[in-house]
């Protein structure tokens, strides 16, 4: 970073930092090599004149912002290209791209996110190779421009009910796609509205009246030429929300649209020219792009928390309010205990989801790579895993953006803070991609099963194996390792004492559907505990694997954030910890006050935390977050760009205001 | 109502209501008459062509959304002139008129809010008789538009810290008001950017080199004929916010600018031409203001939370997904017991601080006679009392605004639905009018004296009564007064554990300070338990009073709402139930299944009972809880409004996409 002016005040805190910042940077980053590249591109990209806004896109109009995105997914679209970052988009799903931030030139999204995260996977993993080769050159070179529609206006989670029919004519060899009803219509894919011309679509196919489920279909919904939807094709965007209106989400409706027969994405299940159905491989190998997305949901999940952090933390080392002693200094904000408690647990969970995720890509390789060799036994584990990691780290990091921005006060308010943008970004995924109380209650589903399996003396696999035992706790441990093993005696608790109101239900005489609809309540928490109980083991696991290579500075910060995240996290479950181990009052104060040593521990590095996730400011776009630490002279800087400050008078005083001050109304 | 087309799901819901909805509604109407009252209003307003938007706010600029509001705040003003409610506008105050709706013709606030709720009752509060003459017919005629001037960009809650100056020159018998820094330029209030001419702006009063704290000043900021800010006025609107984007929340500095010596408001202190400083009264009257605007901020909050369970609800009641049981129809969302999980309590939480708001109106209404009397005994108590109320009614309802957003899955992320601008507008009060933390640090000081006084056997006010009874908890008791009495319990054993750590923690060696700091954590979980078990028994008392005036059947109605929530808190409050009281594991489970036939209870009224807050389509604004529940035709309309879909093709693919489709960039 080149020298600038520094809030002397945040030069004080890094200059007190007991670690060394790049050091971590590096292991965030998964390696040296990785900082580097990363950096090399953000260069490229961040310094060019052309991609920084003159006006900040909250004074737009919906219409204006969107165009100024399109307009910059082109100029950022050829610099890729240029930088070959586009050619092998499939080998760029690794780990070490999680933190790439060539996308935060958008504050909101970009118009084309879909054809890059779903439009080309989906040809991908869904195409045979005739159909990818067609696909793949077009889409990369970006002749063609993508989106992926499943989600309709009546239906999302529950993909069975999806509307949307592909009907073989074998007399033309076509599918006829059509929308039966209003609530068959697509609705929420991101470039649909406006951006894209051709659309992977989720339809049920049907062949001679017989249904054959969800399958991919190409459709092309605009002109190449002239952008103009296709005969038949009605689409446009769904309209403004709370977070991704630079996505340009929006609906789709088909009146008996034709295609041709290869059309229809045929790697796992083909329709031959006289309307035979096959499906020629193993249904289970569909599932794996969904736990991929799940996957990066938990990358994505901390990566914005870090953000909001970042932001935070910063803003409360230079802002300076009230009086902790009589006759000194208004402190920094950063010094009050309360203060520390909002915001120092967001840095923790930063880190241990960061590390979950990267445990969980691996784990997902190896399922990979075992899937291959036609070995599928870890998948209903997998599947359980991915549903409640994506359910909890975007329930938990949403809930901390959100304590992150309220930390910050009335500023935290506005839009200029990015704060509330980060809150839209963040918890649409608790919604996005499987809802989480449905994917809580999948979950519930899978530990069930085992709960009976391991009943049965069945072995479990390894993240489950826990439940097989099933003795009572022993003497209350306050080691990291006995707090572990105590969440597990809640995951244990809460199982089984859903599972027994749910048999209990059903022994009263409801249906088994009916008490499990009953029991539901319980089930959700039993699964929710279950991801608790896998996340402390893992981000001790993985600390405990880091601190072999890091320098023992850092790995005493390391160990400080683990110990108050799982500290924390006990002072938050006391009430289960208290029905399920040998928890006392005693030693449930004993854990406040370690929490509150350890606050007092964290706080002289908590700049040098957040400085060492490394965001230039053009990713964070925060008044209150910048570097420099000049947090209100931006806040007055960006105010001033309002269109509404560029004239002293606004038109609407002569209009309106000026005739009812004179009573001539 | 006239006679309306309406989906199956919602008749069906209505008919099988069990209460009579207009009696609910004239309950919390306070009143058959003020229901009509309020009805006769919304019938004139909402009618009014005027005041309906073409293009939804959301698709507008910033700019385009202020000159809007403006539009409209004028046509209301002389509507509501017309009408005779401005005329006797500080009669006004009274909790009849809590549920007043002529304002939501904004969505998002109207620019001349402050003029109405700040400006106006500060002169009646503040200003002598003379000067009351004088500002008040003016500024009811709206001849002149004010707003209130306290926050300033580096301070907010800690008044004190306030930075801008009112100098006295005995001279010219003029104050001299004066920024003398970047952070006390005034940041916040709303209509101060463009919308308003005359401003009260706190400053610190300065006679002859002594300061004499903050005062009100009214000051002219802008022409009365021009609208041009005044000579060394700098003022303009500080930019967008997560909400009150119509609001046009301003910021304001002052290059020395001089104001007559009578333009200070000087009720409670006085400035003499000569420069003498009087403060004739108790400076204890000042908290009135304070503590009736926290009163209302209780009322507001469940207000908003009121609308998205109605929202919420209908939209449940309309969505069918999934499946319950094989082979049967997908169900009403609402007959998942998770939903009803989610949602019930927000009906009930409503109902809770709506009574709370009713009941803490009436006990400041009667301090304030006590007051006059120059009794004012009670003020610690209620200000305490209104510090946390304000404080957990904010968080509560934020939080289950934003449940009932989620609820509703991605559709809730649509600004159609509402649910988001609802969750802004609720977030909002987190932070203004007192920091939530702040306040709870304030709480528990008055917790903590209290604790002392009760221990030195001094009588404690009525809601603090309890604290004085250290006796342990006996045998748990799963009556609603057993709950609530645990809840006391409860309060008095973290608030007993709060104060022997503080002083451990001054024992071990820190400054009485610094102990207060490293207990505060623990101290605003005492501060807040306090307000749990007020709003606990006053919740019951108040449901008890109204039982003696109501039917059966609505009766029974209630009671189940209060009772589910009562169990709800315990559930959601084991940890510190099984600490501080006798509760058991084998009780917790009997809550749990308490709570779950409760559930069952509520479901056939849960329509019935967002109805009765009897909110018409143009107070919710809302796609998805319209009173016809034609959610998804809703859906779509206001989509198709948006100005991109005015177009089949957007300008940018010309400009932009069809060169990098072409390979011409």
């Amino acid at each position: 970073m080149t020298s600038i002016e520094v809030n002397p005040d945040l030069q004080k805190e890094r200059s007190t930092c007991t670690f060394n910042i790049e050091e971590l940077t590096n292991l965030l980053d998964t390696g040296v090599e990785h900082t580097a590249k990363r950096r090399a591109l953000e260069d490229k990209i961040f310094n060019l004149k052309e991609l920084k806004d003159v006006v900040p896109e909250e004074f737009l109009s919906h219409k204006d912002k969107y165009e100024n995105a399109i307009r910059k997914a082109v100029i950022l679209h050829t610099i890729l290209q240029s930088n070959g970052s586009i050619k092998n988009i499939s080998d760029n799903l690794d780990k070490s791209n999680f933190r790439s931030t060539s996308h935060s030139i958008f504050k909101d999204g970009s118009p084309f996110l879909l054809h890059f995260s779903m439009f080309v996977p989906t040809i991908v993993g869904q195409g045979d190779d005739e159909q990818k080769n067609y696909w793949l050159e077009k889409a990369l070179k970006m002749e063609i421009i993508g989106t992926y529609a499943q989600t309709e206006l009546g239906h999302g989670t529950f993909i069975r009910g999806l509307e949307t029919e592909a009907t073989y004519d074998e007399n033309t060899e076509e599918f006829i796609i059509n929308s039966p009803t209003p609530t068959s219509y697509k609705w929420w894919p991101g470039g649909l509205g406006h951006s894209s011309n051709y659309c992977i679509v989720m339809a049920q196919l049907k062949i001679k009246g017989k249904s054959h489920g969800m399958k991919p279909f190409v459709v092309q919904i605009r002109d190449e030429e002239t952008h103009m939807p296709m005969p038949g094709v009605k689409v446009g965007e769904i309209g403004a929300k709370l977070a991704f209106n630079t996505v340009n989400n929006g609906f789709l409706g088909f009146d008996n649209v034709r295609i041709p027969r290869r059309h229809m994405l045929m790697r796992f299940s083909q329709v031959l020219k006289d309307g035979t159905f096959k499906s020629s491989s193993n249904p289970k190998l569909a599932y794996g792009t969904m736990v991929m997305v799940r996957v990066t949901i938990v990358n994505t999940a901390c990566t914005l928390l870090s953000k909001a952090a970042t932001i935070a933390i910063r803003y409360s080392a230079v802002r300076h309010q009230s009086q902790l002693k009589p006759n000194k200094p208004e402190p920094q904000i950063l010094d009050y205990v309360t203060q520390q408690h909002k915001l120092f647990i967001s840095i923790a969970t930063s880190h241990a989801y960061m590390f979950c995720s990267y445990w969980l890509w691996d784990l997902f390789t190896n399922y990979r790579n075992e899937q291959n060799d036609g070995n599928f036994g870890r998948l209903p584990e997998l599947h359980a895993l991915t549903c409640v990691l994506k359910v909890i780290s975007s329930k938990d990091c949403t809930a901390l953006v959100e304590r992150c921005r309220l930390s910050c006060g009335g500023h935290g308010f506005m839009l200029s803070s990015n704060l509330p943008q980060l809150y839209g970004l963040s918890t649409a995924a608790c919604t996005y991609e499987g809802e989480n109380t449905v994917l809580l209650l999948q979950t519930a589903r899978a530990l069930v099963k085992a709960w009976d399996q391991a009943s049965q003396g069945i072995a479990l696999n390894p993240t489950m194996a826990y439940l097989a035992d099933r003795t009572p706790a022993g003497p209350w441990n306050s080691s990291l390792d006995g707090i572990i093993k105590a969440f597990q005696k809640v995951s244990v608790g809460k199982l089984s004492s859903s599972v027994s109101s749910f048999h209990e239900y059903a022994k009263s005489g409801l249906s088994m559907e009916d008490a499990w609809n009953k029991a539901s309540v319980q089930l959700i928490g039993a699964a929710e505990a279950y991801g608790r109980a896998v996340v402390l083991s893992v981000y001790k696991a993985e600390v405990e694997r880091y601190s072999k290579i890091v320098s023992s500075s850092l790995q005493t910060v390391l160990s400080d954030l683990l110990e108050m995240y799982i500290i924390y996290m006990a002072l938050e479950t006391t009430g289960d910890l208290l029905l399920y181990t040998q928890l006392s009052e005693k030693e449930v104060k004993a854990l406040q006050r370690r929490y509150e040593d350890l606050l007092e521990k964290i706080r002289p590095n908590a700049v040098g935390l957040v400085d060492a996730f490394d965001y230039r400011d053009e990713v964070l776009h925060s008044t209150l977050g910048s570097y420099d630490g000049f947090a209100y002279e931006h806040l007055m800087e960006e105010a001033m760009k309002s269109p509404l400050n560029g004239e002293p008078v606004n038109q609407s005083f002569h209009k309106y205001v000026k005739p009812l001050m004179k009573g001539k109304i």
